[in-house]
């Protein structure tokens, strides 16, 4: 039985092959970014004895101690005769950072089958080459060879990462980073010699830290293995997946970048669909409903869709996108308008969507919410900041009157400078999503819906 | 013959009809944002002497110079009266920024009416009402009831607004703001009283200050007035236009904001591209045009596309972009290829798109465009800042590559913090747009295609 990825995500000793204090070496950035992981350290590197204060050993077979984890961040080349030297050590998981194999061409392609063949025979389990590896916010793991000046890590959190791609994976952190959403744990498996998607469904499936995986994916490495795990998967948690490389000119790059085949799109679509998993369009749709399945828990959801703004243009916008994504946008209920109409001065719009206009208040959003949200089985609320009368107390309010109906909402806030955004991140801290565009927020509400639903339609 | 807009743009004299020293009053914005304005400015109240600073004036005929525009902030039903009052005062623009009229229902409609009436019979213009009226970046005008602290101001830039929702109007500024784009003029007409979309561009066609427009609308005030001002603004300036209220849950919620028929979604589409107007499908698609539009000036295009990348997932998704909107992607010219294959490592790829992958630094990029851009028609440049060897200064390589290639760029940086802001305003500071992924940025360029030459065909 092979063994699953517990020991890549929690090794207690790491030693990193490669590791250099030269600037710019991805073995200096490693090196650097380990400094956060809560196990031991070793650094291998025959040319120094010492490294940023670590003791440094001329091979991994002179640690003086087990070591779970090794990360090879060497030239390719080199790479072949570790595999024997980490198997000698003891090691069973190794992460291959070095690039220059199958994406390079056929030598490296041959390197490439030749250390999986190796390692197949040790019952070493290998993830990459050309791959950053692994990340978990629980223990501080961080084998990606990018500066956390460069690349912010997010804090703690329920959505979890799978890429193909290192630059999506890094892309997808630094965009989580940048709204204050969490992340629990990111794997780049890269040319996939061994670990691959379906490996890390199964083990993201049972992962207590995981809530929720976007997943970023140019081809399969076997079909029939990650249907099946996309499955399960989809049964405990939900699964958001894009696809990239799926027309022609795609496909065409994806051949250029991880040498594989993007195969025919529409098995990929069945797929997903047979799995229950919700498929993304694009970068902005991957993150927007990864936002929405990580943060909010619901059983199936309704179509029955309420809009509150206070900028009736937005909520114009918002609709269109709900008619889009298969919501419908039942009147406001006869009783709710009459308390609405007492409690609101006479201009403002008591229909669905409700406009308390630019002149609406914080409190005008609670009342709204309060009065109509149990009357809907979903909401899209849209705040303009730039109403003085709208203030960051807003954020508060609409989270407590979301959270009360128990009901799942999505929140438009334009992602400006300064206040915005402290308003936006609040937001997301009180567990309810937030996207700069209400064609967006709609978006990532029906992408929920899918997932919670699995005959849900739209589109 | 009806005068033209230039008074509302460019008075010398502005009376404030409803000023007031009341926080969270429209008045008291208008007038706080009034100080900015290079002409004089006439605060009208009769219960104040002064106001921040000003002499006030207990009515408009009190003011004892000619007025050229009076902007009314008053509660609907004292707007009525004020018309008489700027007619005895020899007015002939009015920006009524009241609400509370056809937006509101039957006597609103009514009041609504009787204004027009008046203002026709008197030959005076009215923008509004329910309006935020007009902003000028040249003279400063500006009589939006929104601060500056929570709607910050664009710079002087080639792009003009006009919208039919407040709401749109103040996002959009803000968008601008926030990304360093400069702005020329905006209107938001409202209820559109008198002066409607058709009339704006009309007068934007001949305005020196403005390069290009953004147009939000959710219904026309004359279908064949605004084809005809349509056609004729094409033919001189590239104008992206974004209908909401699109379906029939759309049509709905235009209904209750601004009272109007949201009209077949199909006559608008026939209309756009009979004027030659590029469609924008939603509001990050409008900003997302608009950006490129204005930024860039082109004869017409071809379909030949080049990509760019340090990071590979990335072109695999503008990849599938650009066969969505009909790009091609012609493989890399052998004498080019090898030129590109002498200056790199051999792990770049040098086919197109080019991958520079993560090691790749500033000059790589300059390289790459220099070597391969003369041989395509346009180009995305997608820069991942997390990459250590890349650095701001990329910025300016490859904005010199673009402009000295004469071809029309694009770029895709995440909008994530600090440094890539700056990055993101520095390529817009040097003319190059730069959208947060890299399907905007390919359905930018695509815009930019379709404003220029005509029969540019996608989707």
């Amino acid at each position: 039985m092979v063994q699953d990825l517990h020991g890549f995500f929690y090794p207690r000793t790491v030693a990193l092959i490669g590791a250099t204090d030269k600037p710019d070496k991805p073995g200096r950035a490693i090196l650097e970014n380990l400094a956060h992981f809560s196990g031991a350290v070793y650094p291998v590197n025959p040319r120094h004895a010492t490294l940023l204060g670590h003791h440094c050993f001329p091979s991994i077979k002179d640690v003086p101690e087990a070591i779970d984890l090794a990360i090879i961040a060497l030239p390719a080349s080199l790479v072949e005769q570790e595999i024997d030297a980490v198997h000698a050590k003891g090691v069973r998981n190794v992460i291959v950072i070095s690039s220059g194999f199958s994406e390079a061409g056929e030598q490296g392609r041959m390197m490439q089958q030749r250390i999986a063949d190796k390692a197949e025979r040790y019952g070493i389990r290998v993830i990459g080459p050309n791959a950053l590896g692994i990340y978990n916010t629980e223990n501080g793991l961080d084998s990606f060879f990018v500066s956390r000046e460069r690349v912010s890590r997010p804090a703690a959190g329920r959505l979890s990462i799978i890429s193909q791609s290192g630059a999506i994976t890094v892309i997808l952190m630094e965009a989580l980073s940048r709204d204050g959403m969490g992340l629990a744990k990111a794997i780049n498996y890269g040319n996939r010699l061994d670990v691959d998607e379906a490996d890390a469904l199964d083990y993201l499936a049972d992962d207590p830290q995981t809530g929720a995986v976007a997943m970023y994916m140019e081809s399969v490495g076997d079909g029939r293995k990650f249907l099946a795990a996309a499955k399960a998967f989809c049964e405990k948690k939900p699964l958001v997946v894009w696809k990239a490389g799926k027309h022609e000119m795609g496909a065409a790059a994806v051949a250029s970048h991880t040498a594989t085949l993007a195969g025919t799109y529409g098995l990929y679509q069945a797929a997903f669909r047979q799995a229950g998993a919700v498929e993304a369009y694009g970068f902005d749709h991957l993150i927007d409903a990864a936002k929405a399945v990580a943060l909010m828990e619901y059983p199936c959801i309704g179509d029955r869709l309420l809009v509150v703004t206070n900028g009736g243009g937005m909520a114009v916008a918002a609709s269109d996108q709900a008619q889009r994504e298969g919501f419908t946008m039942p009147a406001m209920p006869h009783a709710v308008r009459e308390r609405l109409q007492q409690a609101f001065p006479a201009f403002f719009v008591t229909n669905n969507p409700i406009d308390i206009t630019g002149s609406g208040n914080n409190e005008d959003y609670a009342t709204a919410l309060a009065e109509a949200l149990p009357h809907y089985d979903a909401a899209v609320v849209i705040v303009l900041m730039g109403a003085t009368t709208v203030t960051e107390e807003a954020t508060e309010l609409i989270a407590r009157a979301c959270h009360a109906a128990k009901k799942p909402v999505t929140c438009c806030i334009l992602q400006g400078l300064g206040y915005t955004r402290e308003a936006m991140s609040a937001l997301l801290k009180l567990g309810v999503p937030v996207y700069p565009s209400p064609e967006r927020a709609v978006r990532a509400l029906a992408a929920l819906r899918k997932a919670t639903c699995k005959d849900a339609g739209s589109e």
